[in-house]
């Protein structure tokens, strides 16, 4: 009285994770779940969003801590760590996006984490298409530790460094360190600000932080609608300087290198620098965009 | 080489629908799909946003069309309605959430279309906890065709009547109609507005509209943070009056019945009037919601 649909071929690794919530791989210290992308999680353009993009890095890292019996307090910190009051927080992260997959891809994405000089730790995760192979993205980030109640950062105590010590890669991260540094950019040097930016009640997540992935969404905001009728992301680089509350008031500045957005509907390659910061004047996040004008890649499936 | 989580236990009925895209039960008539929570579909109650919830209904709508064959541009028309330029648009949305599912649970999706008078389709949902069966939530939609060049209603060409009628099925709402009258707000009857809400560039879906969903965000907007912080939202009425596009501007305005906030955090269910408008007037969203107090409900799971 069921039918199957007959969508895409079905590979057999895939039915030893029925319900999503991905498995260890490579000797353990791999984590490697799988997405379906969803109606919802598209864009204008039919292809995912780098949200939805962030949000599976985040879905895989949270998966990964749960599946290697690491998660003390359900989100993300080890039992040693809750006892201290320590939570991870991102200070750096990297993403280089070669494709966006399309409504009803099933995308692979594989996370590990290594040691990040003395008191950091890092996160890569590489992101394929599961039935092809080809990588679509990879990203790069730096974890370090806050106490929850000082808000202070913290060395990592030689407990906690016995917990996750021992799922450490020996390898070189998945994007090459961007070293160029972050310009901080004010209303001076800025091409566009979006003021008032406010917090939804839904953008909060369960320390009534906002998500550092609705960042993004914000930095975009100030991104001139030429580019992003035009271009697509190919790769960023974010600076966590500081949290940001429910009631924050944000401002979204963004300055485009080189030319004036008139011209820049004909040109290649754009960069972007971006700020995130209070009205008051602290700064949130610090941001650098590429773009690559749409179509540039040959895509497998015309995008209509 | 590799672990399974041992998480939740696993039904044997989710190794049908390893890729999470559903399947038909049921005669043929009932698209039943499963849905994990995952943790950026959670808000700071630590439960499923009423935008994940829509988000869910939205992309089983779409993958029972897909599922019946009935997918003729990859959006929810049908062939029929493809060859004579015809849209679906929602013009009416009640939902009842008995209980929101926390981050981990498995829910499941059933739905199925019926008749609604002589040219409109409903739609109902039925999402229930896949491991106990407990009803968390019932929805029934209305549907009409709409011309996408003219952006005018059309009734229901007996082509694509011959298409969809075989899908009915012959029963009552899953949620009885509500035919309390919706009232319209304005200025003078609002206790809450919101202005200068604008779409980002990822509320846009393929048709560079604003996806129904993000209308629920804005109106949320509205609602003051005590009853969003002390109350749930337990129902909800939408009719949807007009499209908004990309370069709208628009307003949320709420209406709190009966009493002022200061005094709702002590009271029991909480009832609210919204309009979402354009700048200039024109209504988009007329809605009513009902609120309960957080924790009203006995929940298995504690929530910390």
């Amino acid at each position: 009285q069921w039918m199957m649909l007959d969508w895409k071929p079905r590979r057999s690794d895939m039915l030893i994770d029925p319900f999503g919530i991905g498995r260890i791989v490579q000797d353990g210290l791999v984590f490697r779940q799988n997405f379906l992308i969803r109606s919802y999680e598209i864009g204008a353009d039919r292809t995912a969003s780098i949200e939805t993009l962030m949000n599976h890095l985040q879905e895989t890292a949270i998966n990964h801590c749960r599946s290697a019996g690491l998660l003390g307090d359900g989100f993300g910190s080890t039992p040693e760590m809750v006892k201290k009051n320590l939570i991870w927080v991102v200070t750096r992260m990297q993403v280089v996006v070669d494709r966006y997959p399309t409504w009803g891809d099933v995308v692979q994405v594989d996370t590990w984490v290594s040691a990040s000089g003395k008191n950091g730790m890092r996160r890569d995760w590489l992101v394929s298409d599961s039935e092809t192979g080809e990588v679509l993205t990879r990203a790069s980030s730096v974890w370090v530790m806050m106490n929850k109640v000082t808000r202070r950062l913290s060395k990592i105590p030689e407990e906690v460094r016995g917990e996750i010590e021992p799922y450490f890669m020996n390898t070189d991260p998945v994007v090459a360190e961007d070293s160029r540094k972050l310009v901080k950019l004010d209303d001076g040097t800025a091409d566009y600000v979006r003021k008032g930016l406010t917090p939804r009640w839904s953008d909060l997540d369960v320390n009534q932080h906002v998500n550092n992935v609705k960042y993004i969404g914000w930095i975009l905001e100030s991104a001139p609608l030429p580019i992003l009728e035009s271009h697509e992301l190919s790769s960023m680089t974010l600076e966590y300087r500081r949290e940001c509350g429910r009631d924050s008031v944000l401002q979204s500045l963004t300055a485009v290198s080189d030319s004036g957005v008139g011209d820049l509907v004909n040109l290649g390659e754009v960069e972007c620098q971006h700020l995130l910061r209070l009205e008051e004047g602290a700064e949130i996040v610090r941001g650098r965009t590429e773009w690559r004008p749409k179509h540039a890649k040959s895509f497998g499936d015309s995008i209509a």
